[in-house]
């Protein structure tokens, strides 16, 4: 998809954080770190949401995020998980293209889904080293 | 899983209001009604959370989950959807039994995953009635 953030960080146009990548899911790291290791999962074929994405691939890409939110809490990283989908503009949905959030959660953190500012390209490449799967 | 509110509810020992039922997913109505069909996805076999579901029964879940989504969107019973799971104490999880979160969300309803006190009877019967897909 022309103009799409995520099919051209797919494509390896614009420079990503990556977590995880197989021919069909790819996870890399929320520009915010909001908490630290704040993911997301995305399918490599486009949809918006959930109303147009297939549900093999929608299935497919949970299944992803579940493996990455295991793999977060069985290095030590996090205590617990929250994951979570934007879809629709209503919803808070910014960028058209699925994706699944993954929050790391600390004991303690008082996290409340809330996002904040763009985070270094540091500590982003810090924080992707930490938690890369593959 | 004795003592397990979720089991007690797929056992029918604990009633709920129904939206959706299979012979491995059960989906209700979640007792805060915040925002208004606030909806849970269950497996009926019972695991705790993200760490110990297998693969195939939260991807099944998942699938469920979309469906519902979409199911409330197309009867424009919402304009957009989150998703969200918690998974662990420290992720905010009460009961400890895998479920997903379904919020219908509607233009410029301000919602931001709180939830409140728990609604009436009378209330949640008519959102469930609204809503149930079979």
């Amino acid at each position: 998809m022309d103009n799409c953030l995520f099919c051209k960080i797919i494509a390896g146009e614009i420079p990503c954080h990556k977590i995880y990548e197989d021919d069909e899911v790819l996870a890399f790291l929320d520009i915010t770190n909001d908490p630290e290791g704040h993911t997301l999962v995305i399918p490599k074929k486009h949809s918006v949401n959930l109303m147009d994405t297939d549900s093999d691939t929608f299935a497919y890409t949970c299944e992803i995020a579940q493996e990455i939110a295991q793999h977060y809490v069985n290095i030590g990283y996090a205590d617990g998980i929250n994951i979570y989908i934007n879809s629709g503009v209503d919803a808070g949905q910014e960028v058209m293209h699925l994706h699944i959030h993954i929050l790391p959660r600390k004991q303690g953190d008082g996290i409340n889904f809330a996002r904040t500012e763009k985070q270094s390209d540091k500590t982003l490449a810090e924080v992707a080293e930490t938690l890369k799967l593959n």
